[in-house]
């Protein structure tokens, strides 16, 4: 089908115990993002009538049932509520999530990912979700980047956080500190720097500069530290990006590598872990990164915080990740 | 022997070929640090006075042998340099280390320690040395820290990094990424939380509070992530702590540790590996930062910075971090 000229972005609304239907009232209600695309809330229309009671903030204007929805897309016009009636009231106590608020996060991003497939949504941000709540509803995914790669059958992926002050792409996630050195690959970092490079192309409009971690202090200092990870694996994957024509340094002590000069001169870093990226991120970005998954055939976005449970529904949650998230994922969805 | 009320701190020339004898003579001729100790640089007279000439700065006007001042320390008054004449003139060329200018630096370090641990200084400060150069002396540590651990029989020691924005003490080092969860037990970090409450009491006259970072990803998170290192050995480490009055919190996710507000109410992090603690440090406190070795017989501070080899004896190194990591020494080495 032919996409409209605004791009429909699919938002789950994530756990409806946390902070997700609160900060998704405000997106419905916030007029820039409502002019880059259609922003359309894949979620229930209970938990949000319910939370815009509790917080003072208006109910939802537009609701429409999933199955309607789904039968014709092109007549709904405007910010909307795409409702899945999944959640029983009674499962619904804010601050608490479990298996009931799971399921229901779980079945808004199953049909996003059908919706963004079938090309009904040009690309979906989603709502942040709770790792123990999916657990109990037996979901065999520890988060979303796994859902999309199993859902898509993508062969690759990679999560990429983008702020104004900062990117990192990163090689591994959430896995244990002694699982990492066992998890690089030439063909691993390659992959992330090739889909990091494309993604910051598509941003960018120009060929971008990537920084490349190393995985030991100083980055092994010429083998003097480490398993050798930086020779095995790292330069390696350097040099084959380079042949590709990609622009790259490193691999560089991580200690250095994020001080003012490099952050002025990097478009993306390429970590090989979750802290070497998300310290310096959250330190000059916090709130206001935007989590890419890339190497997806669809085009996901996500706010980069999580549901917060200890102020959901108190009116006090930040919408502006999500909107951030939004935006991104209307600008990367945009015909090119 | 009785010190005087002006402390002497012993100053290591650090690596002849690097930045260290230019931001030596930067140091012997600054008021404000010969009015709160002598500073007297162990080094070698030949790679001072041509490191002068070479970059236009004075030469040391006063110049002791090491025997000589060995003999008799009260005899020599005011800033000066100890000279080892342990170089031979053609192993120096500026930028270049080797074999030779690894060895001399070695000698210094030796000397300080010896002259430290007879109650000659009353603190010893390192300028920056060259790890590949000492292994190429067949020095059989890899660093300052273990040379002190080692010549003053510590039994246990740990760097520590202090700035005016940040602190952090280490349970491990200059080891490789792999190797660190195989270093970690609860006796270390006990150990680590001791020597640090100790050193921040000292300088903040008062209970310090301790920030503990976990080993993985989110801390673990409940133990989904890692191979339980929180469990096992921060959190047990942490409770003895407890038990002996140190006021502490964590284990906490590092990259959420080192926001504004936690930093606002932490006196010193303990980080359990090198890149943990030296991201945040050097975006925070780039040049500024202290090197103190904790839990040595004798006082040790360093400056954080290396040989920059690329831009030795060409008069644009900052003598800054010098000045204060022997002003520090001072500090701790003064009468209490």
């Amino acid at each position: 089908m032919t996409l409209p000229a605004r791009p429909r972005v699919a938002i789950t609304m994530g756990d409806p115990a946390g902070i997700g239907p609160e900060i998704c009232l405000d997106l419905l209600a916030h007029g820039p993002t409502a002019t880059l695309c259609q922003p359309l809330v894949f979620g229930d229309r209970v938990a949000l009538e319910r939370a815009a009671d509790a917080t003072g903030k208006p109910r939802p204007r537009q609701v429409v049932a999933w199955e309607t929805w789904q039968a014709d897309p092109a007549a709904t016009d405007g910010p909307a509520v795409v409702d899945f009636g999944a959640l029983a009231s009674a499962d619904l106590v804010p601050g608490q999530v479990h298996a009931g608020t799971g399921r229901a996060a779980y079945r808004y991003i199953e049909a996003a990912i059908q919706a963004a497939l079938a090309g009904q949504v040009a690309a979906v941000a989603t709502g942040p979700i709770h790792k123990e709540a999916l657990h109990a509803a037996g979901v065999p995914y520890p988060g979303h980047t796994e859902i999309f790669a199993a859902h898509t059958r993508a062969g690759r992926a990679c999560m990429m956080l983008t702020s104004p002050q900062i990117t990192c792409s990163f090689v591994t996630t959430h896995v244990g500190y002694r699982d990492v050195p066992g998890l690089l690959s030439v063909e691993r970092i390659l992959d992330v720097i090739e889909m990091t490079a494309a993604a910051m192309q598509r941003l960018r409009g120009r060929k971008p500069r990537l920084l490349v971690n190393g995985l030991n202090p100083h980055a092994g200092e010429n083998g003097l530290f480490g398993g050798g990870e930086e020779e095995q694996f790292i330069i390696p994957a350097m040099e084959k990006a380079r042949a590709l024509g990609i622009d790259l340094t490193g691999p560089l002590p991580p200690d250095t590598a994020f001080l003012p000069r490099r952050l002025k001169e990097t478009d993306a870093y390429i970590c090989m872990y979750h802290d070497q990226g998300h310290i310096p991120l959250k330190m000059l970005a916090f709130d206001t990164a935007i989590n890419t998954t890339l190497g997806l055939p669809i085009i996901r976005t996500s706010v980069d915080h999580g549901t917060a449970l200890d102020i959901a529904w108190q009116g006090k949650a930040q919408s502006s990740s999500l909107c951030l998230a939004v935006e991104m994922a209307a600008r990367l969805g945009a015909p090119a």
